[in-house]
């Protein structure tokens, strides 16, 4: 069984040393009790909770999945039951608002705990981590009422929550959708439609389940203009605000799928299901991207988990497996071969996932300050700044970490050679499940349009420039610094080519839109590189004054991982450059027809 | 259910207008029968059983996986009979020698059906497929008794064949095998030993099955000069040449793996099975070298039929899928929303799908020339320069194209989006197939190192020079064609770059032996890359002759997808050749132990 330890050790050094967490808790209003006392506690206990109680459970949820049975969905078996303990431990509410029952911590420390339960049971986390959109959309939409009737049990965790939103003609494309609502009794509506691939969707963890649904009223306006949320319960609260009547929405069957295995997706069968409007009538789009941007955020996390997990085991396995002579002489001349971390093919791929985890560890931990900002801060400049550079970087975080996060699994797989692809060993599970990342919640394709056609163009490059200034600034300071001079005249210069690229695709852009789409899975790339880039950089800086003291070769092994990533993941950039700026034509010269000239007859 | 055509018209394309295959068949000494009628024929009855026959197994294969029952193994319901079909219509025999009852035609013909067939059904396709290299071993090594009693029944398929190399310990690095080999009554051995990942390791397609084992002999030398080759069958055949007493070799259990589950991966046990010595004692491994090598071509030609599968059903969903609306704006007002195929991202990866398929296939059918001379042309210059070629290029088809295979079908999973993950429209299982294309018979790290260590470098760069002299000559040769300078002119710079980083590492590892394996995987699909581009151009060149003639469309269209490959895909070099350069230190430079500084206590 694969084996799993929280990286601690690196999430303190990002957290304390590089971003001074401690000051930035104790900056925010509901920051007092996040003292570093208390920090370091949720963060052990959640690394016992992801090891001793998730983990056990992640090849077997694989292996057994979901079971339908009389309208009913059973998960994998042990899931409830961890899911009680982690109701009982309090963990549902950490980072929710006090007024619902919540700890009020910030939510960068709920993402840490979110990382080490992506590494260790990906199909088992997606049951809580969809109440947190839901919960979101009530906390900034719902009525009073609705938040008195559901928020509070969604905190507590004794109900979960799933978001509604594909139909099996639209996912991407939301104003197509056909799920009705009609008005009913008093603020009632009739909810009527299929729902696809809906996470979560029935499950026996938690006594009731809080659906939040798109749907059409009879008048609405065509297109996404036109869909507005809904809250509907799997049963209808009773006057004690209990489970009461069952309401008319079930799972009609289970998909099968290449990953996730123990996550139950459901097809949801709305049939007059009782539900209420949440927002304005119509405006269920913008309600939605309040769930969605969460869910972006945690769906990046997991790429980060599944890394972490998957480059935690292939060391493990590349210490042990003995196999060839370093092409240089033996290193184990004890041993009848050398462990196969001697070469260094199998380094750069060890590496490969070592530079990603911890690379996207910081960038997490980065955009997550951003978060508490948002959520927390005063009114204000900072937060202004914040808000900007959340929505800048939350695509990057959602798509480039689930990028590379399948790359770095499938490095793992091809670590443990033969025996990777044998389901035993796990590493292939990783795989599959971090497939799916690439595609919910916005496939990458998506979030690299949200980036350069919304974020960036849209703002006529504004939002990027809040963050190439703060990288133009840094490379500034330590222009000087000899010891850094290896990252910071490389990053300097990406950081000034990143906004040519920006301007060129601008310019084209006014010409020809495709020139948007054309170029924009290759600037999601490019960005999400340089912002690593940046991120290594600020690292080697803490690192490098830090190689003399005690613990001396954490600090040597973090500057060699800025420098393998400078060396031989950055060059990725000249790639991508040249994609970006190779434009539309070539793209959009075949017609629909002759692409298959090859073998229609 | 996946379709699939055999791509007919592109084969003949590269086949007759490109290569000129059948100028190349006439002039071999046995290709009188490989008329260009003989061809077409071959090709449609190919197309037509992979489609008909092999497709609608695919998937229920995949679903039912083999069965391992009272010692014996049972393939998925419909293979046995696919396998007799193959077997009544005479293809196991197609490229086999006549003296063993083959029909002597051209190994290239047999890859283009074998194409065919990796498309349909990669699984099913593994049972004969093995066969191949066992038999070759045979042919090459076998003494006249050995031919006389296995060789013809492979050649006519009632009986397969299997590579029995890897232990539980040991795969890459054979020398450490612990299966043993003790002289028995006359020329027979006592085989002991357990094998694992045996590949249509016992199955019940065929009346028998001949295993190609390696072992040690009682004396034999430590490490890989001391590995012997043995013929073990499943039944000794009797004094009729038919399936006799069973042997002590048998399937001990059936591995669970990520993928290809209709083909039995076994754990073959051997004890004291009666097995006969091939070649000569302790030369196992250059035997081994002869079933390697086609089998390392096989799992090139695995790479591409998998692309071409992903492509076309990725295309006919792009045509179908409606979901929002072009960029610059309505494309089929008439409809809700436009097919996806509009979408300029959605093109990027159809055309790369389109630019590897069609790439692979060109590479695939230029190596094939050159195995067709080493295997049946004049000895002389002409067959030492097809030697050297093809030794250079079966790395770079095994890898490169098992590589890109694997990116394809996954971005066949992406142009799905979620339905992609879904088992049921079956883009998933060409992901979760593909992914051990990357593993077996040498990951790509192995053939990395046989690419540039053994075949370049030991060759003091002649062997590739053999190559980057034909690609000089032809860019000299169109250099004053205006049609083709955006191709010739970097093709040429890239060419004379591949020399110059050749020499670089070259140069670099005299001083460490490191320095190639760190630059090895970037030098392999670098290669790849201007390999590739060598031949894209030869496309548009006789494509551009041809944009006036009835099938214009065709021509237009290869000619953009080269156009696409050089202007979206080619420019991965960049990063490779900066990779390469980038050397070996950063990889070596963290110990075995700080590795696991972040998260080990």
């Amino acid at each position: 069984m694969p084996s799993y330890q929280a990286p601690l050790r690196d999430m303190r050094f990002v957290m304390d040393e590089m971003f001074d967490y401690p000051a930035h808790y104790a900056a925010l209003p509901n920051g007092e009790d996040a003292s570093p006392d208390v920090v370091s506690a949720i963060l052990e206990e959640g690394a016992r909770f992801a090891r001793d109680v998730l983990l056990p459970l992640n090849q077997s949820g694989d292996e057994e999945g979901c079971l339908l049975e009389g309208g009913e969905v059973k998960a994998p078996k042990g899931f409830k039951e961890a899911y009680q303990q982690y109701v009982e431990g309090g963990w549902p509410s950490l980072a929710a608002d006090p007024e619902q029952g919540g700890q009020g911590l910030p939510p960068s420390l709920a993402m840490m705990l979110s990382e080490m339960i992506c590494a260790t049971n990906l199909a088992w986390g997606m049951y809580p981590g969809l109440s947190h959109g839901a919960a979101d959309a009530l906390r900034h939409h719902g009525t009073d009422e609705q938040k008195a009737a559901y928020l509070t049990k969604l905190v507590e965790g004794v109900w979960t929550g799933t978001m509604c939103l594909t139909e099996p003609h639209c996912g991407t494309d939301l104003g197509l959708i056909k799920t009705r609502a009609v008005p009913a009794d008093g603020d009632a509506y009739a909810i009527t439609g299929t729902k696809i691939f809906i996470s979560a969707g029935d499950h026996n963890l938690a006594e009731n389940i809080v659906h939040l649904a798109l749907a059409k009223l009879p008048d609405a306006p065509e297109g996404s203009k036109g869909i507005s949320l809904f809250v509907v319960p799997k049963f209808l609260p009773n006057a004690e605000g209990n489970p009461g009547e069952r309401n008319g929405v079930t799972c009609g069957s289970l998909e099968h799928k290449m990953g996730i295995h123990g996550n139950a997706t459901c097809v949801m069968n709305f049939d007059d299901a009782i539900g209420y409007l949440v927002g304005a009538p119509n405006k269920g789009l913008a309600c939605m991207f309040t769930m969605m941007n969460a869910a972006r955020l945690g769906v990046g996390i997991q790429g980060l988990g599944l890394i972490e997990a998957s480059f935690q085991n292939s060391l493990s396995y590349a210490r042990d497996r003995l196999q060839m002579r370093g092409l240089s002489g033996k290193q184990a001349p004890e041993k009848p071969a050398d462990p196969i971390i001697v070469h260094p093919d199998v380094r750069r791929m060890l590496l490969t996932q070592k530079a990603f985890a911890e690379g996207g560890r910081m960038l997490v931990l980065y955009t997550a300050q951003m978060l508490d900002l948002v959520e927390h801060g005063q009114p204000g400049e900072e937060r202004d700044r914040a808000e900007t550079l959340l929505g800048l970087l939350t695509p990057i975080v959602k798509a480039f970490l689930t990028e590379v996060g399948f790359e770095s699994t499938n490095e793992g797989v091809q670590i443990y050679g033969g025996h990777g692809f044998i389901k035993e060993w796990g590493m292939e599970q990783l795989v599959r499940d971090a497939r799916i990342t690439r595609l919910y919640e916005g496939t990458t394709g998506i979030q690299a349009l949200d980036l350069l056609g919304r974020k960036v163009l849209m703002s006529q490059g504004e939002s990027l420039q809040v963050f190439t200034k703060e990288i133009h600034k840094f490379c500034k300071a330590e222009a000087d610094n000899p010891a850094l001079k290896e990252f910071i005249e490389p990053l300097a210069k990406l950081n000034t080519e990143w906004g040519e690229l920006t301007m060129g695709v601008g310019m084209k852009a006014m010409q020809d839109r495709e020139e948007v789409g054309a170029a924009s899975v290759d600037y999601l790339m490019y960005a999400g590189y340089v912002t690593l880039a940046y991120l290594f950089a600020r690292a080697a800086k803490q690192a490098s004054g830090s190689l003399e003291g005690d613990d001396k070769a954490f600090y040597a092994a973090k500057l060699n991982t800025a420098r393998f990533y400078y060396q031989r993941l950055l060059p990725r950039t000249k790639a991508h450059a040249q994609m970006i700026q190779s434009g539309a034509s070539s793209l959009m010269a075949i017609s629909s027809e002759d692409f298959g000239l090859g073998f229609e007859i």
